[in-house]
Formats: C-alpha cells, sequence, structure tokens
C-alpha cells in the first residue's frame, strides 16, 4: 500500500472511523490535523488540493485523495475479514453503512457537535429550531440499533465489520450530544465489545 | 440469485436508481408498490416484515431484506462491470455515493419531494424555512458535479459505474424541485450518456 496520511480533525467521529479501522488492522497512517473551527478546510489550497466539498476526512492514498469516511474504511479494509466475504453479508454491512450517514450523522454527529463543539448558546436560529427533530430522530436511529443488537453480537453476525466500526464512532460521544445511552442497554454491551476488539485505540488516542 | 422484490414507491430516485441497476444488468426484479403518501411504509405489517426503518426502497432476496438504495445497487452489481476491478476506483466509487446520500439526496431530492409532490403550500414552517439552505446545498452539489465531469466522462474515469446510477437518480428530475439544470452543461451531457447506455429504461417506465 502506498503512503497514507489523513487529513482530518482528530476529535470528528468520521476521522476517528478511519483510524480505528487502520488500527484493528494494523496498518500505519500518518495524520494532518485541520482546525475547523477556524475554517481550515474551506482555504483555497484544500479545496483546490485535498477536497472541493472542503470536508475532512479524507484519506490521501500516494497522489490520490479519497474523501468520505466510509469510502476510506472500505478502502483500509478491502480484502480484510472487516468485510464479509459473502454477497449478502457485504451489501448488508453497507446498508448499515449508508443508513449511518443519512439517518444517525445528521442527528447524533450534529447535536454533539452544536452542543459539546459550538455551544447551545451561539447557535443560529434556524439551528435550534432544529434540535427536537434531531433529538427525535437520533434517538430512533439508538432505538433501532438497540433492537437489532438484541438479535445479532455485531452488526453482521458474530464477528465485527466496518459497519460496527461506522457506527461506534459516533454512538459511543452521543452523551456530548445530550444523548442517553443508559436507555439502550444492548447498544451498550456492544460499546463494550467494540472497546475490547485487539488493537482497539480510543477517539482521544 | 434468488428471486427478487422491489419494495417501492416507484416514483421516488432511490427506487429508480435500483431499477436502472437491474435494467443495465438484464437482471429481472419483480416490483411491489407503497403509497408513502398514505403511509403504507409505517405500517405495523411493513415495520415487522420488511424494514423497521419505515422506507423504501427494500430489496428482498429470497427470505432476506436490503434497505437503502446504494446498498441494494451494490447487491445488484456486485462481480459486474458496474463496480470498478481497481481497489481505489471501487472506494472511490463508494465515495460518491455516500456523497449522494448526504450532500445531494437530502437537498435535491428533498427539494424535489416538497415542491412537486407535497406542494409548497402544503409544506410546515419548518420545512419552509429550510428551503434557502436546500436550494443553496443543492446547488453546490450539482456545482460541484459539473465541475468534476469537465475532467471525466463518467465519475470514475471512462465507463459508468454504480456512481453514475446513484448520482443521475434525482439529478435527472431535479428541475421538478426548482433546480435550473441548464446551468450544468457538463452535467448535462453526462446525464445524456447515461440514458444512451445499452438497457437504460426510464424513471417511468
Amino acid at each position: 500500500m502506498s503512503d497514507l496520511i489523513l487529513h482530518e480533525y482528530a476529535a470528528s467521529g468520521n476521522c476517528y472511523k478511519i483510524r480505528l479501522t487502520a488500527a484493528l488492522l494494523g496498518i500505519p497512517i500518518e495524520r494532518r490535523e485541520y482546525d475547523i473551527m477556524k475554517g481550515e478546510t474551506r482555504s483555497a489550497a484544500f479545496l483546490d488540493g485535498v477536497n472541493a466539498n472542503g470536508r475532512i476526512p479524507v484519506l490521501q492514498i500516494g497522489d490520490d485523495y479519497l474523501p468520505e469516511s466510509n469510502a476510506a474504511c472500505f478502502y483500509l479494509a478491502d480484502g480484510s475479514a472487516l468485510i464479509p466475504a459473502d454477497r449478502f453479508d457485504r451489501a448488508d454491512m453497507l446498508r448499515w453503512m449508508f443508513w449511518e450517514q443519512y439517518n444517525h450523522e445528521p442527528n447524533v454527529a450534529t447535536l454533539r457537535f452544536w452542543r459539546h463543539f459550538i455551544g447551545e448558546s451561539a447557535l443560529s436560529e434556524a439551528q435550534r429550531s432544529q434540535i427536537p427533530a434531531k433529538e427525535a430522530a437520533g434517538n430512533a436511529a439508538l432505538a433501532l440499533m438497540d433492537t437489532h443488537l438484541g438479535r445479532t453480537p455485531f452488526f453482521i453476525g458474530s464477528r465485527p465489520t466496518l459497519a460496527d466500526i461506522a457506527l461506534y464512532a459516533y454512538t459511543h460521544v452521543a452523551e456530548g450530544g445530550g444523548f442517553d445511552l443508559g436507555a439502550y442497554p444492548r447498544l451498550g454491551a456492544w460499546l463494550d465489545r467494540i472497546s475490547a476488539l485487539p488493537g482497539y485505540k480510543a477517539i482521544d488516542a
């Protein structure tokens, strides 16, 4: 594999997913930090050279740039046991990863960002008006995960896959967004299974 | 492959993606229609039997159910030329598919749904207040696609992949959301390349 550089903001769960995937696979990556609070991913140099979409994370592979956290995890894990060999299971893993970006991240991660990083008093009126809907949708996402984890130890059967890593990243810090993880005991047990995996690294490691 | 049943609302771009993938691959699928305007995907039977997340599309494969449009496309195309054989290109295809669900669909598709299906006068105040932000984000997504398509005939090089299908579905009907596709000529030429592909089927076919 070419040299890998992760362009990131370390506290972002989307960036952590990629580091956790690399850690579980024993793949070394260099890290380059951008302060999103200071707009460092909206500079001309970043937009032209790293990601025209102005967002981190971006995984740099030699001279190629790969945005989108779950795509970067897929690149790292391609050919490993973190992606199921079975055709249905492989698609079902992607199902949970797309669901994470559409139903989980815009609610659970956004409320964490608003409350824990920006601060509720600094939110715009438009942001504040979206809080109740995001709380409801975030809790619905956590409840759906909790129900699923009552039937299976990991999202796709008995072994961890990228679906677990993608969903772990923002779930395990959801309390920063005001979510009560104590309400979801099966989800709590799954969080413990993830953090016990060989090679696991914490978000602040 | 087991018998395939698509649980869908035919006018949805997310459902169309799956039909278009199947059409381009020559895979027959049975279709089962639900009226989302009447809440038919929130019934107990649907939530228990088809998708606990209460959404279409769901691709049924024998006795297994696969929600999330882009995951269902991946299942159908797995092993075909619609998924690149190269490791970076495969991840880059997924990059555009995740980007579609996060940056494109919630703006371009949501405005089409609000304006073309619900009708602007029937929107809630909360929905109405989100229109300017969704217009700006939707146009930013279309502009980013237009720039990319100035460099390459399809999203991943010279051949169509699932990234093209995923992005085509809501882009080609974006005018229903109030977007002016005439402002994006390279994108327009790409739409024509997609509709000229052998096996292509229209959204209302």
